[in-house]
């Protein structure tokens, strides 16, 4: 059984009608008038809400309980999904540490029209709590596929002809002034290190974001934010 | 950051209002009746105290930590600065809470070229270690200045030939559709409530990113990022 926290969270899960919600714990204190929402949502799925006495840390007073909670798709089944669309975009990250990076960077995909995420099995933060809750929802509606090895990966990503874009301060390419493809996959690096060796040999491209300053390296989901706004914008003007 | 240690000097410490006291250590096993001061003091200094096992020496069990750096500068004297810069942007952060966001925010403002972050004195984050270290040393490269009431600042930027644009999901224009002065001023609001109504109407433009998923906002750095790309790219290229 998992956790689910937070006001928003819980409503993004009861409107996602696949999961198998157990129970919803309110805390008696909690004054937010969405209660009311998840009062009503919980109600026409027949699931029971408990007034407790505690408050879980960080929850707002609402904590959901989840049964056989796999966000996890396997790699064949996402790329069946994604084979047939006419456009699409694949984040792959090469090994991201930080459960809130992680979760603001579920949140900037699911908003910039991501079909999935690709983490390594290995040397890559897993999906907890914090991760769940920063992402603010948007993991309802975002696959995660764990693969073991993100070039092979890469490479069948390519024979369905995905563009495969790599963020690299020291790119040939400036991320604006990219046309993009309809099908493009964006790999983000480490916090620390950036995208390892091997996986950046087998990107297409490169890109860069102009920066002006001394600092020379953007928090990893603020870049990622602004790459995929601007592949988003791109892709879907297009005819 | 520097230390001061012993019950006497840390008391006449937390008796300045002028210094930046990040946290105090107080030793498991000390016993001195004045320790109760040092926490009152702290307490009403919303100064948070550590309690350690290992005795520091000479110290009595008492240590404050203090940075070295007084990161604000006054309103008055920012403004004669920016004055006489012919392109500047100026970020004003509307009730930011969470450390993390504001440490990231600082690092992406450093490198889009901010010439200093204005907050609101009360309900604000304040800096602290979170902060600093989240800002990846950017802190060194930014004004910080707090300041009494949002809305009257906006007035004196207006002033100086700013104009003034807020972020915000219902926006009339998107982000990148507007040409941007060369003084520019940005407006992002508080991580639950968005920029508090006052202010809004303060501003000159509300600008808003294009957005496609089911979420309907961002984490409020990484829409900083995405913004303040925009914004200093287009300024750069200014004649």
């Amino acid at each position: 059984m998992e956790k689910v926290i937070g006001v928003n969270p819980v409503i993004e899960l009861l409107q996602n009608k696949t999961k198998n919600i157990e129970k919803i714990e309110i805390f008696k204190g909690v004054k937010d008038e969405r209660i009311k929402k998840i009062k009503n949502l919980a109600s026409t799925r027949n699931i029971k809400i408990f007034s407790v006495g505690k408050k879980e840390e960080n929850s707002q007073g609402v904590v959901a309980y989840v049964s056989n909670y796999n966000y996890y798709i396997e790699l064949g089944e996402f790329l069946e999904k994604i084979a047939v669309l006419e456009k699409a975009i694949v984040l792959i990250l090469d090994g991201i540490q930080d459960p809130r990076n992680f979760g603001a960077i579920i949140r900037s995909a699911e908003i910039f029209g991501v079909s999935g995420i690709i983490i390594p099995e290995r040397n890559s933060v897993k999906l907890n709590e914090t991760v769940i809750k920063t992402s603010t929802g948007a993991i309802e509606y975002v696959d995660i596929v764990k693969v073991t090895n993100i070039s092979d990966t890469i490479q069948q990503l390519k024979k369905l002809d995905f563009w495969v874009y790599g963020a690299e301060g020291s790119g040939e390419k400036y991320h604006h002034e990219e046309e993009y493809s309809k099908k493009v996959a964006l790999v983000l690096g480490s916090e620390g290190e950036g995208i390892r060796k091997k996986v950046k040999e087998n990107c297409d491209i490169l890109v860069k974001i102009p920066m002006y300053g001394r600092i020379n390296s953007l928090n990893v989901s603020v870049a990622g934010g602004i790459i995929l706004s601007e592949i988003a914008k791109k892709i879907m003007l297009k005819k």
